[in-house]
């Protein structure tokens, strides 16, 4: 069949193609700020990327042998076909064991198989979450909130975590926000970016605030059990009333964020999600649900893998807080504070104590170019004027990082000069 | 911590939690009308599962061992961590290479890397359908185009494919429903379910429309080059000025539907989707993409599955058309569409030749409990009085599922009674 098109078609439009208002409104607020971030480093000095929440990025944090194993033993067998969107039995019935409690007992069928714990974050937050029904989430938090948020012009509120107590809710402030429309309250827990993880007691707060407005909880719980100190509960456990959608997956405490496979456990002792429940199923279906090669390791992976490797990376996690925190605490300029969880620790930064620098951005951009060393500036996360670090880098690196900060600081200290008139004399 | 917490809780409110107009609309009509369907097989007769689109569920369509060792290498390297969320630049560069052609040369930022072709026509649909921008569908067509688009908000019409002409588009409907909100085409070659592949001369007559209306085509094209005769373009390929979203995966030609990797190709010869491709990158963001794992192994799965592995599936998917052509063009309540491609042949029913069957899903009821045989009702596609049967069978298999169909058709077939009185004498 030949075709000579040119001289069939009508002239060319060139017209630009409009996108939707989904897709302009799905904003990443991590991208828009790293691409305004400059990002130069020093070329003499070896670049020291603290700024990434990926466990592997160092090699020094790495699934265990038996994670590896079970996904090589399933590739072995059948594992190309077409499972149900919202995951295999097995797995869904492997994860409902893991995490059931002598409170909260939970079966299969209270466990949906997602693409990694943001896709369970897309389903839990477009089932309760809607143009009408606002969804309230933590300052700082996770930036892929508001991405999926906008993405389904979900309206959001943000209510302030206290700095000063460990980073707890303000539930002041958390019940001033809802109103008749608000939809679910979102809480994060251990956090990222804070590295906070709260008390059994605060949780109950959180719940009691849930429960008199009645609404549900959406509770990220990726770093669930990655607790430095004592035991960490999930909200699910402790909740008796409130509905809860946990969200969580193999990508932090099985250190494989690239598999993508995640989950969400709906908690639900009187049967007020019946609705919900198939609202996720339907909301899996969108995407067909989580690659089955991974997925169907999922059970021997939580079989075989030795609690000695889950406290080992804890371990390992604590003391890379205790190098950080104690190298940087006599820094005057800046403020870390020590983590109780999670992956990260975060730093605030004193302007006022420096000469020319007025704000994280500027302290990132600055201690990039001079020093290599390269923090996310936590305005990603919604405040101004702090850094976050990662816990994953090796001990020599992140006391190499220490160094260079206070070299840093002690650079751009202020000097008894006015602010900025140093280079204009 | 001690909490007792049934003194402190206020009284129980056990209203249901409501879900958002966004989940309630998140439809699949498969499952709405498998969940209809009275499945009861007749338990004298193995059940004969002629429904699923699944090529690994007879065990004779395997991926080849190709694919199981580049997955295989790829889990002793590092294939752990985040990657970027549109995927990683060899695997991207791997798929431009592989569907380059002299025409249409494509580099690696012309492919975005998604969770499954359903995800690609996710985000291809979001990008430029929206509440005010129809996308016009096939009728026959594949599901989830619906599934996805009421998740969505978008409104679809349907154009129709019309059957006796081998199931091309009717291009004055297609012409017709088109108005000044429509956002864009969607086609499907080959198809599911009609098994269908459009010739040249049709492609290019369908990009002539599109032209002539200045709109984008989203193709979905995951059986591009399974077809059984002749050569096969895609619209990517045969389109000067037509902007094309082609969407493909490898669940159907390398057999792994299971492995959720799929990409979308933008072919833009005159730079008009810009926006889009900024949109389609922030898109991929809201789940953080497919699994590293197995993207990672794509470079190697191209450059190392010989062709005679494409070249067999296609020539055992062509035989086992032939047989059920051959078994079922003599049955005269039936009228089987010989496919061209793809893995799926449309049979129509006659009912007007069946003494008490009305429809489709009556058909298949019956078939099922009296003949333990299941076909698809192409109810589900949108077209009545159809079924859609699978190619990727067992020989063995096909030939009895013809000869029970046979059977079948014979009792039920018209006996010079009225309708539906054989039962009221
Ligand atoms: C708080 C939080 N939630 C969710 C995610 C995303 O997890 P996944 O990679 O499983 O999608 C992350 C990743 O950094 C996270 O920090
Ligand atoms: C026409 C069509 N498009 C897309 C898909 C979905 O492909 P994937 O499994 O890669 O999401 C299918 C699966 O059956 C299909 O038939």
């Amino acid at each position: 069949m030949e075709c000579n098109r040119s001289n069939k078609m009508p002239s060319i439009s060139k017209s630009k193609i409009a996108i939707s208002p989904c897709a302009e409104n799905t904003i990443n607020p991590i991208r828009k700020l790293v691409d305004q971030l400059i990002i130069n480093p020093n070329p003499t000095k070896r670049l020291l990327k603290l700024n990434i929440g990926d466990p592997s990025v160092f090699g020094n944090f790495n699934p265990p042998p038996e994670v590896i194993k079970a996904v090589s033993d399933n590739l072995q067998t059948s594992c190309y076909g077409y499972i149900p969107a919202h995951g295999l039995i097995p797995t869904r019935e492997a994860i409902a064991n893991f995490y059931t409690t002598e409170k909260s007992p939970l079966t299969f069928e209270d466990v949906y198989i997602t693409s990694g714990c943001s896709d369970a974050l897309r389903v839990a937050m477009d089932c309760l979450g809607s143009e009408k029904g606002n969804i309230l989430l933590p300052k700082p938090g996770f930036p892929l909130y508001q991405t999926i948020a906008g993405n389904r012009g979900i309206p959001v509120k943000f209510y302030n975590l206290l700095s000063e107590e460990d980073w707890v809710i303000d539930l002041k402030h958390l019940e001033q926000l809802i109103d008749e429309n608000t939809a679910a309250i979102l809480v994060t827990n251990p956090s990222n970016p804070c590295g906070s993880a709260f008390s059994v007691k605060h949780q109950m707060e959180i719940l009691r605030v849930a429960e008199k407005h009645n609404l549900p909880i959406i509770a990220d719980e990726i770093y669930q059990n990655m607790v430095f100190e004592g035991d960490s509960k999930s909200f699910g456990e402790l909740s008796t009333n409130v509905p809860i959608l946990s969200c969580g997956g193999l990508a932090k405490r099985w250190l494989v964020p690239g598999w993508r496979v995640g989950w969400l456990i709906v908690h639900d002792r009187h049967e007020r999600l019946s609705q919900v429940k198939d609202g996720l199923i339907r909301l899996c279906q969108v995407i067909l649900g989580a690659n089955a090669l991974i997925q169907g390791a999922v059970p021997q992976i939580l079989a075989t893998v030795p609690q000695s490797f889950y406290k080992d990376t804890v371990t390992r996690l604590k003391k890379a807080a205790d190098i950080l925190y104690s190298e940087l605490k006599n820094i005057p300029q800046i403020r870390p504070f020590m983590p109780k969880g999670a992956m990260y620790m975060m730093v605030q930064i004193k302007v006022e104590e420096l000469h020319d620098i007025n704000d994280d951005m500027e302290f990132v951009e600055k201690l990039i170019e001079e020093q290599s060393v390269f923090p996310l500036p936590a305005n990603i996360f919604g405040i101004p004027n702090y850094v976050r670090l990662v816990l994953t880098a090796p001990e020599d690196i992140l006391r190499e990082a220490c160094k260079r900060i206070a070299e840093f600081c002690d650079v751009h200290k202020l000097r008894n000069l006015p602010k900025r008139s140093r280079g204009c004399p």
